[in-house]
């Protein structure tokens, strides 16, 4: 947690309405941090529907083996979240401690281990004494209460320069429901310290299969389409819990995600999920920019996606954007790297809507003074037009800065 | 050019000899930098045999483009490089630029146009304005003679802080023979400004197709297994050229690479391509560590190059590097994000010889102190131990410091 917040951050926090069903408690159980909240735990009605995704990493933390593991069963009561230690490569010890805080967390909670969700954030390598959580998951389960949702935003929080929280409110049938979602990124995004954690809450009656398929599509356009450094963590968590609660007054049961009842509910939970992925591309570990790339006229939405990686990935980019430089000779080189359909001699491209490259060359009426006043600028955009085909996608990323090395180079010490 | 000359640069610039058929000369033709040489001319006698490897870059420059349709006749007469613009992404104006130098520089050297062979490193995007060759060529062609290496490896520097060279001599059959080779770096090297040109020259007479195999061969361990930050040129060229003069004095004409005559001359061929991509590594841009990624017990090489390269780009292993910190843990999240076969609960992972990972989880025997002690050499060499194969690989870089962002961050302006 730092001093200083990002200058990116949202002006505006928003009002987080309760969810029926979900109750939220943290505190400070001394993981690694001292005098601030490294727990949070938060305990759902029976019967709640749970869905999640994880990091594709092949050398995953202990929570993230034990959350695949339980998601089998799509019913969760309690969802347990520590920062200062991410319990990864820890081996034996880190799955012995992942069932002693399921063990611990069950009795608090009165419910069955399986249905108990777990996530870590923080050092990699360190053992997590889960003997910590004796006791205090007990008092946090008799504390919990519905309307904590920034603390518990906080509690989750490592490199992070703010909480981070969105929610919508839609129409299911005639119903009102609503999504809250809060989030933790801040490096190793795409994420040792960093990791992006988040978590969904909704009190829509959908089954875990449903809620599982609108999880896994909503990821791909938000948090699947940031990136910070190119790293991905081993812990990379995102949970999805429906209470059901609202069909108490009236929503409809949803058992598949192509429902057309749907509709608005899922524009909206993919709202929130791009409120999220878009705050932690907000808080990149020294970020002073926020940049959008888009990139337009690819073979194909795939070719589209892997050529904006490459640009929002490629530290020579983000350090241009980081000076203050329009340098698109930099994007040439990052669309050349990318191995994917490209004709130098079509390319187009432009920074907050300057276009200053078309048809493989300079555009001539590209004006230095203009562009450079326009790099000034916290939020910029690159857009690269391909003129192959109709393929187009956009990510968020954020600038590479002296902060960033400085942050990364002295964090364990 | 930098002032400040890399910590990391050879203590021993090598005594460069002269090879037989090779005539250097370099000149201030204004291109970009102010009181410094940036064009290099190098005549080669009638006869000299060429190969070459470019950049995989879907987006090449000019010259990488003139070279690869000229490397057809496999025939070199002059070799003409400059710095300070690397005539990429500059459309049709960046052709008829190529056009009009090889045309300039044949008839100063006395040639067909189709023997002349060209790089240039630079700026991305700016038209190279080739007029500013003529005379110049000219003048290079009547004063070219055979001593001139070091003078040659300085014209062909950009944010290189010092020249790069490596010679050696080998017997080949009972002739000895000599292979002279100079490169130069330093950012985007897997390489706006950067750009990895490497030269070779040998009097040793071997044919166009043997030559051609034999740098295929030559690069994969050494210029291919070096990386900066992952960001690939659009200029990246490296040639060779082989004038054949040794036949006069009794070296076999080879015409194969297979030849067994050609074993000790592969050797010392492959030993100058990796002492130049190893001074690559060295001069970094902002380099303070050379960093030697090995990986062993993969599925297969492939696999292991995969992994190492996925360490050596990654941005939070190299700024734990820079800031002397063994964080195994950045390390074993580089070999998850890798794709490849890996078994976390296999994972050895040593710095500089003291491991401090093993199965999986913590070294018991590791002394945090000896290893922040081994972490303050200014050569990291970083070891993982998958345990899953016979698959070796071995790969260079650098940290990534303050230094590299400050550097290209301010490049253009």
């Amino acid at each position: 947690m730092s001093s200083t917040v990002s200058p990116l951050a949202p002006k505006h926090v928003p009002d987080m309405p309760v969810i029926a069903g979900v109750r939220l408690a943290t505190a400070e159980a001394g993981i690694r941090y001292k005098n601030r909240t490294d727990v949070l735990l938060a305990v759902m009605d029976k019967g709640t529907a749970v869905a999640g995704v994880f990091t594709k990493s092949k050398c995953p933390s202990a929570p993230v083996e034990w959350c695949r593991a339980k998601l089998k069963s799509g019913k969760a009561q309690a969802l347990v979240v520590n920062s200062g230690n991410a319990n990864a490569f820890t081996g034996k010890t880190g799955r012995a401690s992942t069932a002693l805080t399921a063990k611990i967390a069950a009795k608090a909670v009165g419910c069955s281990e399986s249905e108990i969700f777990l996530a870590s954030t923080g050092v990699i390598g360190e053992p997590l004494d889960a003997t910590k959580f004796d006791g205090v998951l007990g008092r946090l389960a008799e504390s919990a209460e519905p309307a904590s949702w920034l603390d518990a935003a906080k509690a989750i929080m490592t490199t992070d320069t703010f909480p981070k929280v969105a929610t919508a409110t839609v129409k299911l049938g005639k119903a009102r429901v609503t999504i809250n979602g809060m989030a933790k990124g801040a490096g190793m995004i795409a994420p040792d310290m960093a990791t992006m954690l988040s978590f969904i809450f909704t009190d829509a009656p959908i089954a875990p299969a449903a809620l599982q398929a609108l999880l896994k599509r909503g990821v791909e356009d938000t948090f699947n389409a940031v990136t910070i450094d190119g790293d991905t963590s081993t812990s990379d968590t995102l949970l999805a819990f429906a209470t059901g609660a609202a069909a108490d007054h009236g929503a409809p049961k949803i058992s598949r995600a192509s429902d057309p009842r749907l509709k608005a509910f899922t524009k909206a939970f993919y709202g929130v999920l791009a409120d999220l992925a878009e705050q932690v591309a907000r808080d990149g570990e020294g970020a002073r920019k926020l940049v959008e790339i888009t990139v337009e006229g690819a073979k194909t939405k795939a070719s589209a996606r892997k050529i904006a990686m490459s640009i929002a990935n490629s530290p020579l980019v983000k350090t241009a954007i980081a000076g203050e430089d329009a340098n698109w000779g930099r994007v040439v080189m990052a669309v050349g790297k990318a191995g994917e359909p490209a004709d130098r001699d079509k390319l187009s491209i432009s920074f907050n809507g300057i276009r200053v490259a078309k048809s493989g060359a300079r555009d001539p009426s590209y004006d230095e003074l203009q562009v450079s006043e326009a790099m000034k600028a916290p939020e910029i955009a690159i857009k690269v037009s391909l003129g192959l085909g109709k393929g187009r996608d956009r990510v968020l990323t954020c600038d590479l800065t002296k902060e960033y090395v400085a942050i990364n180079g002295d964090y364990r010490s």
